[in-house]
């Protein structure tokens, strides 16, 4: 499945994409399809097993995804005999990142082998792991906000996993138990404001510099995080390109990893890293600029683009 | 007022210190408060206005502080008058983290003027930032859980504050009117695991490494966070000793910085940075250990005394 956040007019609540064109409202139709089998207690079910936000449904784990299941079959045969919208065409809903409020963004750097080598750097024994905060995340419809404290806004393309079960200690060979599906995040980065200091995170934690979607490929749709291009442009141009399979700390080494450290817990987002190309190692530097629109797009999950604006100032 | 998160049989509320051995339920008194004032609807407002965790009731800024002083002052003299408990003695409850699931912790290294100075480095001109996650909290009468994945467990007192009012590019000198109050940290860190690569966030980030408490000071009782004396111990014996008033970036500052990069929430939790005196730092190195004691005291806020835990292999 390909599960999303959307909006309207207010109203949020996540779905599922069916066709390109369709969006079924999950919780909306789980209720109407425990109406349908005569539970008084359709309500309540309902916010216990198939919630309206992301995070809370992937708190129940494969069963919530099953019974999501069964309310998209009842929406797709029903979509006109309930009393309440069950269904949405794909342009009168916003779609939002998938997950809004995660307890950690966690980020790798300096993961993709090919890049690492062209640098003339060792393979890492360790991930290099750093932070984003919540603030950061918007949507696949969103701009990229531009605050003017800094000339130097960079992109990353990232291939980015969900957890979907609380995972501690978890072996290698078990980690993909642990994942709930896959999306997209562009990690928008401050460059000069990066530098200033060896940590990382105040270049990274400027509001809106995380967007994520367009929606999350559950596992069951996509088994195998391996093998798939990854492809960043800018207005068209192409200017990051390379394979997961490049990565030298895998998905499943990354929640072995990083299970080790601390209690993954549903809805936890992992950006994996990004490859070569970004707009400050070019010669000369090109860093984005208002109007100039980014496009990553990763087989098998799909495209993520968003428009750089350019905010006033303080 | 000193405000606490506390739990007793699996209830957890948000209660206000009045003397050493009274605490007052504050979401179960400002109930029994609008109750007395004949409100129909006693339960919505309170949930609106004085709900029972930190990070909901410190969305309501001053209003929220205001109403809970009324909800107070009814506890205080109408302890036997009513049906549902407002009032617990100190030692039949736990006291937990203040706050428990904020958006961000932020931590700041390298911040006290005296330390920078004595290691022969210069005056920063940004401060250095960094993360931790809220699975990394714990409370004062929690044990710091000693995981067998390094043997470099290393303390590091802090003056922490707490947002209380949504904040972005906030000025010095209106800064201190976004603090919701002030708390202890130790920012328990696994040094080798730190300083594997340049980002810090791995040492940091492990479960349970920020013990945080024993309460929130509101900032209606410590008006001025300079000027406050900070005493880390081991085992009684003194390892970190500094004030407030050395701090490179003081609040103030921290807070105008911090804005102008990302929109500080109520609950965000800040680290201030730790003098000198860490383990690591010693001639031999004292790493912590299983039973260690560490008690962090600062002035006109209170004491945070954990003990060290080992926990079992993997």
């Amino acid at each position: 499945m390909k599960l999303i956040t959307f909006e309207m007019n207010g109203y949020r609540a996540i779905g599922a994409v069916l066709k390109e064109d369709i969006i079924v409202d999950l919780h909306e139709s789980y209720k109407a399809y425990l109406q349908s089998q005569n539970k008084y207690r359709y309500e309540e079910i309902a916010n216990a097993f198939v919630p309206s936000t992301m995070e809370a449904f992937l708190q129940g784990g494969d069963e919530a995804i099953e019974e999501a299941k069964k309310a998209i079959a009842f929406a797709e045969q029903q979509e006109d005999a309930t009393t309440r919208k069950l269904i949405y065409a794909r342009d009168t809903v916003k779609f939002l990142s998938p997950i809004n409020n995660p307890e950690k963004i966690i980020c790798v750097g300096h993961n993709y082998r090919e890049h690492i080598l062209e640098m003339g750097r060792e393979i890492p024994e360790f991930p290099v792991v750093f932070a984003k905060f919540a603030n950061t995340i918007i949507g696949p419809e969103d701009d990229i906000p531009f605050y003017p404290i800094s000339e130097q806004l960079d992109y990353e393309a990232e291939f980015v996993f969900i957890v979907g079960k609380e995972a501690k200690n978890v072996k290698e060979e078990d980690a993909l138990d642990y994942v709930a599906g896959y999306s997209i995040a562009n990690d928008v980065t401050y460059r000069d404001i990066q530098r200033r200091t060896l940590e990382w995170l105040q270049g990274k934690s400027v509001d809106g510099s995380a967007p994520i979607g367009p929606w999350m490929v559950t596992r069951d749709e996509l088994a195998d995080p391996s093998g798939l291009g990854v492809t960043l442009k800018v207005n068209g141009e192409v200017r990051q390109q390379t394979n997961t399979e490049n990565l030298v700390f895998t998905v499943q080494k990354l929640i072995a990893f990083l299970s080790n450290l601390m209690t993954l817990k549903p809805g936890d987002v992992v950006l994996t890293g990004t490859p070569g190309g970004v707009g400050v190692a070019m010669d000369p530097p090109q860093f984005l600029k208002d109007g100039d629109v980014v496009t990553i797009e990763i087989d098998k999950v799909g495209v993520l683009e968003n428009r750089v604006k350019a905010q006033g100032g303080n």
